[in-house]
């Protein structure tokens, strides 16, 4: 009998009917064959934001001034973000990993520097950073990654923030799944039917540009960030490592279709924390076969639902953990 | 300003675009409407599974034999049930009421009797309990819901068990809401394809029978179970409180179209956990206009949908009352 038929007997065997804990019965399976164990644990977690600033942001993609990811990483650091909220509440360290942020932050406890530069380049006009300058974030993302594991760290909840980078996404999803921009871009953090007609017409100029490219590398370089670049390296790094890598809306799973691109096993080790509001996500999760555990029309970013699933996930390893089976419990089974 | 409006005025200025946390912000503004307060708090919650057994599971319409019942009351007062696992991830409290199992259980620290009789009767040959039975179990719903109030209980999720209790269920669903049983009864904990034609067989002969009933009490002490009725006393005691109940499955629900019937009023103060697999319960809800805040394929009971939101639902809150606002934190607002 090999681990995922010793998995599914001991799930039957709990005192509940076959399957009936539906969704949350396929995370503990899923968190036991990454652990490689039928009693998996999910003792020690972690939030980790990836933030960098996008020069695209300078063309005025988004709905909010670029200087907000700065003081977005100050809210971080001081703890009155959402996801400080969110992590506390699921008994989750934090970490922010400073990116390439356009105005460098002060030294901080949470805060870990991998810096690339000043933020991006203007896509619009360059690609946003150079090769070496990729391969360097993959790097990083594995050097982080690895210090995690050694730290005993089980699960890796992914955010991130970076004022324009829902256009990084989508030009991902766009290049990468072969849609139309319209199929991949929405209002990001809130625009008006004005702001995101603008956005598309600035997209559509980006991508005429970059039409010929087709490595997953020099895609990444031309259109993504340094934090979703980070993030694919995290992704990477996570292939056949017994961590859970938690994975949050719109702009963590285009890391996920990057780093698919590199490595199709990099898929195994991740959880889809939700389905974000955010036009394109849907499509985006479909295309990788990923089942996301909430649908609450989150579009904030940050972590915001990877945190939020931790406790459920916390609860179906502790189901398969803890719960008696009808031989120990005396309980009959089902009758026919 | 009335609440309403200073709630809406509170999570606007938070450091997140409006509406950026969707279901969460209408889950936190409603805790705060129930506890009258824009600083609500959730601290002390406790996961409440009312036990009953049913004369209509001699009929068969079960897919686990009646005993079950007792075995998985024994097993809730040990530990071992996944409902013991959720509440203690949750970290509330648990109580369990024998509303009228057929085997009275020995006396626990985790049991509350308030027993009507040893099961309902088979409502194949005469209603499951008399009108002084039925009255009996809303008034001890009204006890001890009153009670949890005096013990400061902010948050109370209902659960249940009881072997052939979907059939009740489905019956109420069928009778209040004047749909056909097809569309109200499903597979319960487990049934095949002929289990499920049985099943709908015997509930059309009860149906046929009991064709006339008009109002609600009628219909309560004819086709629900002690355990069904003495839910819908809480839910109707909770009317006006401020105390939050989270609703769990089909079974619970069909307590609420119930509690409903009886008095409109009965909803502001539930909370609905999530959309279980059986079928008949999206329909049940969306007659009740209710969001449900999970869908994972859950069709256990036990009260596990509801125990399994709590932690989401203090995440909401904590967010109304921890989050930063963009001028306490000096974030920048929103472009255009």
């Amino acid at each position: 009998m090999n681990l995922e038929q010793a998995v599914q007997n001991k799930l039957d065997n709990l005192t509940k009917p076959q399957g009936a804990l539906g969704q949350l019965e396929n995370i503990a399976k899923q968190v036991a064959l990454i652990q490689k164990t039928a009693s998996p644990k999910i003792d020690k977690t972690i939030v980790a934001i990836f933030a960098a600033d996008h020069g695209l942001a300078e063309a005025g993609v988004s709905a909010f001034p670029q200087e907000v990811t700065g003081q977005m990483v100050q809210n971080f650091l001081a703890g009155g973000a959402a996801i400080n909220v969110f992590s506390k509440q699921a008994r989750a360290d934090f970490e922010l990993i400073d990116c390439g942020i356009k105005v460098e932050p002060e030294d901080h406890a949470l805060l870990t520097k991998l810096r690339i530069a000043a933020g991006t380049k203007n896509m619009l006009q360059e690609p946003a950073m150079s090769q070496s300058q990729f391969q360097q974030c993959l790097k990083n993302g594995e050097t982080l990654f690895e210090r995690w594991q050694l730290q005993g760290y089980q699960l890796v909840a992914l955010g991130e923030m970076g004022i324009g980078n829902t256009s990084s996404a989508a030009m991902l999803m766009s290049i990468l799944l072969e849609l139309p921009l319209t199929d991949c871009v929405g209002r990001g953090t809130g625009h008006n039917d004005e702001g995101l007609k603008k956005k598309l017409n600035i997209l559509g100029q980006v991508k005429e540009q970059f039409a010929s490219l087709n490595s997953p590398s020099d895609i990444g370089a031309t259109v993504s960030g340094f934090e979703i670049a980070t993030m694919t390296g995290v992704i990477l790094a996570s292939i056949n490592s017994s961590v859970t890598l938690v994975i949050d809306g719109f702009i963590v799973t285009s890391a996920v279709l990057l780093a698919q691109r590199i490595n199709s096993d990099a898929i195994n080790n991740l959880i889809f924390s939700h389905q974000s509001d955010e036009a394109g996500h849907k499509k985006m999760l479909s295309a990788l076969n990923a089942e996301p555990i909430l649908k609450l029309g989150l579009r904030l970013g940050e972590g915001s639902g990877a945190a939020l699933v931790i406790p459920l996930i916390r609860s179906a390893v502790a189901m398969l953990n803890e719960m008696a089976s009808f031989s120990s419990a005396g309980v009959s089974t089902q009758a026919e």
